[in-house]
């Protein structure tokens, strides 16, 4: 019942801080005998990696993982996995003169009420970089998921701008810092989020993440159920204020035809859905068509511009965060939202297969 | 690990079909020497009941809840809470021509695709007759939260129609069918939902629940998050399909000044917050702040216009509902947002007890 | 983590008081498509039941079982199966006078001490008749087991009297009120037994479980191990004091040489293990030979002969119990044994099918 | 539901094989604001450690753990403790030419059963060397018992001698290289293991665990029982095959009469046991009195002398282990077992702070 951990077959369990000596994870229950090394879960960190453009925080981190245990020959045993990376860059001198103020939208506030102490140096536990641990777990996930499941995520909405969906092209993600689906909105965002950062601000945004591949069956009524893993697993992320399936909150304001997604005999003898207004999730059981979700980034808490807050003797003060930080948490969040989609179907996977043998 | 509980410590786990004998839940982890008896859970249900309006089903339930265990001379022992309601009114003939049919929207698909198998009356275990449960799991989880802290829900959007904030009162809620705060919206929510219902159509809806009197402190990164753990107690509820925390979705279209909750030192020592973007969390944990949350409901998918399907055998065919539903089945999920919220909080409550004493 | 369930994938949670109005149990994570009805769990609730002999308590109840969920004509769904049996016989007047005493040896100063309240009641939830509902889950654990795994159980010590081991026939067991393998010695134990039941004591005993055909790869490192898993099982049934597998505490006594099983290629291939002081389990994972184990039960707390305790006020008093009493316990607690020997078995097999396919 | 995880609030889980660059675990659930650094943890891992006497194992390991997170300027903050030893002195070269063939006693042939894969290198996941990081977790759960709460072990048989219980001297435990309470026993002892030792073979031994200052109201009916946990926890060391509390296997024997641990009213108020049969727990709930409990550890499976066994490719063969082991692995047993009973015991008490408040 760790709280610093999830899933239920598929296990992962993180730890570490911003600023401590390095963080990690543990992922158990992963099935024998499937090739893993490091070359596996690097190119997924490089992804995530700050420091890779002018609109992701500037602290150099190579983010260089190391398999600790559970694996044999270049192959997993069914032992507990362990990750690990070191961390390099930890400038805790950035945050000394804060080290007593609680920056509003933080964890500051929150952390030293609930436990009366708090590592203030980067965020400490509450810090994002808790994200490089799902992002390698992640990896591993997909290696359970074998090559017809596919993840996959982008960002759609940056601060007020939104893509327009008729442009759609996912081979366009890899060509942006901002993994924009949308390549005739890529310029327009670059001069947007220079402008956010340049004035010391932050904005918001909003990542879709999709898979396909998904068999039918996947997840279990009621607390059990594939939507309400995945959208746990989402909210758990950093700065995540909400989730949605599907039509999502679009839904509410349809009419029972319009959300009911008809279906016909295929010409194989699938089955056709005609829509996909479920997002792929049916009573919380997958239906066999893509998953697609989506989730609201708040902007980064971290900003130039100073704010009236408290400080730990409860006095008045005003803070203003000069540390190295994303004017956008949203984009690096791209590629730890397809992790946890992965966590999810692949703990899903071996449920599925526990209870009713496929 | 039990698929159809949540909650770590507060442990709700429910079974039952629409149209089986009964349906029941167990309760554990309930502190002794709470006060605790029917009729502290039957006004709740009574609440969710069916047949209370024309704009909810007609199936006629008395839901009359018995304890059948865990209390003795009126006070809870420490041991498990076993509630049960005897099922009444299941007339399964209403579903018979159906039967071989997967109503498009709904779980008959999936269940059949993952079990090989499913009770098709009534919608079997993915009814939301489930509910009933969750609504007599939150009255205890009201008990052990205490009166400090007041759980309420309300309905902010029916279909098209969304209430104009500035008329908030939650007075107002208790004195409509639908639980709406917005007393001015209600003739025409009645005329619409008339007309849809008629229509023999469906809508979905959004329902916003506030938990007040919360303390700071509950939650815990990063997977026992107060806000993942809610959100997905809410998704998990039949036919929601998004979950949004505070400012939500619209926090990807904020500033980082916007979006910070500035705090002031309050005149009795207390902080104050300025706003309430976060919605009472922040890093996964209470702020002492309300804590607001909005999910959205898709449209009842038993409707009687038809659609088109497919049958067990995999042919195409049309299929129209004929049974007694909700035309809204938004309106009868406030009371049951409000349970799940007041399970997640009673399970937080004694979870951060353990850890930090208080 | 509920701390009335078991099982990690089969999960059993039980609920209900020796004199409330019935006792049931939850079981998750059944396999889809087994056949069942109360058919297949009375027969096993029957073995247990008080009543049978002169050698248990005389209290009438019929055990009659009923599911109430889970099943749809005759098949198992996959949604959760709710058991339940009505309490009949529930002469609460027999403890009348004892209620503020507590009775050394049970649980009545442990419960009140931790609640601070309890159900005095025929022992209330700390009650034996609790393993009514562990019988029941055992059987339907059967069915996931399937006809090739079998699970059996005996009496092999009552009180001072120990059977010959050399005499050991399984088909005795059923031909005599103890469940002893060793027709030889069931004439000496009735002799005894009524003796101690006359002279209102009580006696202990030690029970053998096996199970065969379980297949080799049963289990997890390091704390999912078979051998622990089922330790835990075994000591939570009510007055188990010790538990044993394989060579068991003699174990200590061996050489290194004695204690190693020795392996030969057997003639169809297949490993042939030339001893089994394992029990069947080596490493936490089971070896395809038998597992076996042993467990030892204290004698009936309640007894007739006075004893010195004290009461609810703290103050010296001797309490002398009238109720009606097995005179060994152990004799009822051979098909409990049974019981949550498949019951571990079953969980530990969708565990490994999970993890490994098989 | 980690496979290589126990506790329900203080969660430990390990990682880890014997050859691999590194072991370690991570402790969860750990309260804040306890002072912890690496001196707290050392002196237990050293106690443990190989190659402090000839009658165990020579392999050289420094066992140095780090504390990689979860403390902040020399307190625990709430979050995940990862402790970690760096592996050293790992001779894979000893075990090389027997990496095809299975060792009688040892996992091997269940880890390649199930696994089909297995690390054969020192034993790999299957390792005592994992029982470091159940040392170094006691250690941390010590400090959250407090100083009220004491755990301590005692090796009472080696082979097959025993001690005479009537010698026990705490103190003397310290002062010899086995943990033996009885002085006058230890010169036979080292004679007796010497010889076994120099015979190229095992023995086995029994372990007694005692916690004194325990409160009373810990555990939980039925399947949160601390007598089940504290069974599950010492039968999952590696090599115990059996586990019992207070009077044990011995109970079978008993009278109601002499089972039953008389109370009366002490001196201050306080009740008064007059015996300990029960070893502190009854009903599954603590007493108040001291907890006892005994395991056996069988003799250590890798041995010098020949044993048949078969290889990978099915075929027969002999081995004969010529790595460094322990001639009696149950010497270090003994801080393992106090480690582990300090882990339970630290787990049950936040949960009954959890429901119970205290």
């Amino acid at each position: 019942m760790s709280l610093n951990s999830f899933g239920r077959l598929f296990r992962v369990t993180t730890w570490g801080e911003s600023h401590g000596p390095a963080i990690g994870c543990v992922l158990d229950g992963v099935p024998p005998r499937i090739v893993l090394s490091e070359d596996d879960i690097q190119p997924f960190l490089d992804k995530r990696r700050p420091g890779t453009s002018r609109f992701v925080t500037q602290r150099q981190e190579k983010d260089q993982v190391a398999i600790l245990s559970g694996t044999f020959e270049g192959q997993t045993t069914g032992t507990p996995i362990a990750l690990e990376i070191q961390n390099q860059d930890a400038r805790s001198s950035d945050y000394g003169n804060n080290q007593d103020k609680f920056r509003p939208g933080h964890a500051d506030y929150t952390y030293q009420g609930k436990y009366g102490i708090r590592d203030h140096r980067g965020g400490g536990r509450a810090s994002a970089r808790e994200t490089a641990m799902r992002v390698a777990a992640g990896a591993v996930a997909r290696k359970i998921l074998g090559s017809e499941i596919r993840v996959r995520g982008a960002l759609i909405q940056l601060g007020e701008k939104k893509i327009d969906r008729a442009n759609w092209d996912w081979a366009a993600t890899e060509g942006n810092p901002f993994w924009c689906p949308d390549a005739s909105a890529v310029g327009e965002w670059e001069n947007y989020l220079d402008g956010v950062r340049k004035s010391g601000s932050s904005v918001g945004a909003v990542v879709e993440i999709e898979a396909s591949g998904v068999p039918l069956g996947l997840g279990a009524p009621h607390y059990g159920k594939l939507d309400a893993d995945l959208t746990a697993a989402m909210m758990s992320i950093h700065a995540v204020k909400g989730v949605e399936i599907g039509a999502g909150f679009a839904a509410a304001a349809l009419s029972g035809e319009d959300n009911a997604d008809e279906m016909r005999s295929g010409a194989d003898g699938e089955v056709e859905f005609l829509s996909n207004q479920a997002g792929g999730i049916l009573g919380g059981i997958s239906t066999g068509q893509d998953i697609q979700l989506r989730f609201a980034i708040k902007p980064t808490s971290s900003i130039l511009n100073p704010r009236r807050s408290i400080n730990l003797a409860g006095e008045d003060t005003d803070i203003s965060t000069t540390g190295r930080h994303d004017p956008c948490v949203g984009i690096r969040a791209v590629p730890v939202g397809e992790a946890m989609m992965a966590c999810v179907l692949a703990d899903h996977l071996l449920l599925h297969r526990a209870q009713c043998g496929a």
